[in-house]
């Protein structure tokens, strides 16, 4: 397909799904279509994308889903968006996310049942993707604002390891959370994308091993969840993978604890000037910048130190293991939209700055998806990426009902 | 002493140094003396500290050297002022920085010789306690920010791993490079600050191994300072540690060249509003930002992909190692004030993001100070910590004639 038809395909079928799916908060089909025609060529050539609209794309407003940035043009195109532009990815407009990448959802809502969250606040990255109008769409996390959407939406997701990629051109709440990421229809789509932004190839190691991580105590893990995790284990063993158990002696939740604090200070600082305006701002927004301020120095600097010490752990942990297998959720996505869902589940990882893939395919028994996350080595990305490849085949044996 | 005393004796040096030396841009004598009044106690109680002027000081205006940011006062302290107060010390007020923390200097004298510089930028924190005015300041890095002022001023300097102090409050250049830091007159009472600001404890291994690197060959290393580095090998060997040789294979020269890329690079969109009013902007920045926006992102891309695949192989170095031991900088303090001198030794270390303390002692002939580095591993600090107070004690040795 010629990069002008990808752009014209993405635009109809955007036609077709967006009044239901509300994902998109502003397409630029002229720019995309220029852009399409210009791109001297790359591994991506001509495939259009979204973007989320805390991420500059230079001559379009970035409005972070808050009326405080209304009709803000970025002038200057995000580190991540000149990625895939170099690699000839055309960015098709901006997609929903919550207020400023926090818990107020904005319209869209779930391509599997209209009725459920897509999750966020990367909501409409996740979704614009799940809908089929684009095949790669940006996102960010900060606590579990892709690997969420990425699991209720049914497609895959890559977190960056904290620091890897800059996150020059977003507007973020957390310096030491904040990590962009991609959203994909499938990991081998991902795996090409991030590729494309930074060199790195998927490799599958000739031996396994992983551990299984049965999520956090904090939260109740839905039984379909579960029972889709030991499948998965069971597959890989079946495949020759060596699987061992992480276990949760309450670190988890005590990283997801130790999470909140640092998330919640930060954001309240990143966030000062917003916070000088109240009347702009959602409930759970002004509720989080009020509880940031009110945690000391002293709070941070000690929940920093329980991320310090565990990541050293993590680290040698993950250096003779290849991944971490877990729930990428508590369950499926929740009924109604007047909340995106839980991320407690992604907090222990993000505090760490752990890089994260999103493996979609299991359902729950209505029909909605249940995504699995394999958490990895920073250094080691590539072997992550293969894993999850690798998975993620598993996982379609398992639910095609293949032996 | 009591905190009130401190205070006292800190104003008082200031007054008989500050007209030659000139490393304050404003001191808050009224401030510190009812902070010193204030304070509960803690392991730094009552204790007066220099802020380098792009780090916020509540109620202090942060100018962060330049017209464009005159008057602009601070809401709040950053994490890092924050943490000291939170021990018990003091703010005395703010010190010079290069404009933007980037070359153009500030009116700072070099204590050591008034007519050399202080180095850049942290010059007036670096000048502050070289001049005995306060036992700590507060400074940080982006290429070599603080390790040669720390080197040229003949005091001891940590920069902390890229990531582990949040920046919170600081005014930076670049994402990737930024990190916090403190000066201090000798590494002991630098691990007594660092362990009050983040639990750290300074400990020596019982068996030291060191691997010195003579600098890298993009500029030719001062005799005088390669002298110290061998001496200072000989004495560690004399005390029984194993030293090694890192050599200089032209890596740490492409490192060198890498980081300039990044820091241009993210410069150029960190000051991009700044930009806009180049009137008010000296020609070193004016150049720098001009520089940053014509970098292509896939080249700052290709100089991330050095930085990773290099930390990689070092962190797996440093696991065996307890330290790096070379040159914090290529000579003396160089004659002159025009300019601050070269970060070329930084650059490969603070493109790596890995912890750096400078040890003081050693001098030239003209009774200049020559600080060495000591590079460490970003999860083992208290060791580099330790190794650093175990290397001053013997540069001591050396320096005063002792066998």
């Amino acid at each position: 397909m010629t990069g002008a038809s990808a752009v014209e395909e993405a635009l109809n079928r955007l036609e077709k799904t967006e009044e239901e799916i509300r994902a998109w908060v502003r397409v630029d089909a002229e720019g995309a279509r220029a852009a399409a025609e210009r791109t001297a060529g790359g591994p991506l050539k001509g495939m259009p994308f979204g973007v989320k609209d805390i991420i500059d794309v230079a001559g379009l407003p970035t409005e972070c889903g808050s009326a405080l940035r209304r009709g803000r043009v970025a002038a200057a195109d995000a580190w991540l968006v000149d990625r895939l532009r170099g690699a000839g990815a055309v960015p098709l407009g901006k997609t929903v996310t919550t207020e400023f990448a926090y818990f107020q959802p904005g319209p869209t809502r779930n391509p599997h049942n209209v009725h459920h969250t897509p999750g966020g606040s990367s909501s409409g990255s996740a979704a614009a993707v799940a809908a089929g109008v684009v095949p790669l769409a940006l996102g960010s996390q900060t606590a579990g604002s892709l690997t969420r959407p990425a699991s209720y939406c049914g497609v895959a997701g890559y977190v960056a390891p904290v620091g890897a990629w800059p996150t020059t051109g977003i507007t973020g709440l957390s310096p030491t959370l904040d990590a962009p990421g991609l959203l994909a229809p499938d990991v081998a789509a991902l795996a090409r994308a991030v590729a494309a932004v930074d060199g790195t190839e998927a490799e599958t190691p000739p031996f396994i091993r992983v551990l299984l991580w049965p999520g956090t105590g904090l939260v109740g893990t839905d039984r379909a969840m579960l029972d889709a995790l030991e499948r998965t284990g069971r597959a890989l063993v079946a495949a020759g993978a060596a699987i061992g158990d992480l276990g949760d002696s309450g670190l988890t939740g005590r990283l997801a604890q130790a999470h909140a604090t640092v998330m919640a200070y930060e954001a309240a600082r990143a966030l000062a000037d917003e916070a000088e305006r109240p009347e702009y701002l959602s409930d759970p927004l002004r509720e989080l910048l009020c509880r940031g301020r009110n945690i000391a120095t002293r709070e941070h600097a000690a929940a920093l130190e329980v991320r310090h010490v565990v990541r050293a752990r993590m680290l040698r942990l993950l250096e003779n293991t290849d991944a971490v297998l877990g729930p990428a959720a508590p369950g499926p996505a929740p009924h109604g939209l007047a909340a995106t869902g839980d991320p407690v589940l992604s907090r222990p990882w993000q505090l760490l700055g752990l890089p994260v893939v999103t493996v979609p395919g299991h359902r729950d028994a209505h029909g909605m998806p249940l995504g699995l996350q394999l958490v990895g080595h920073p250094d080691r990305v590539g072997r992550l990426l293969g894993v999850a490849r690798h998975t993620e085949g598993l996982v379609r044996r398992i639910t095609e009902g293949a032996p």
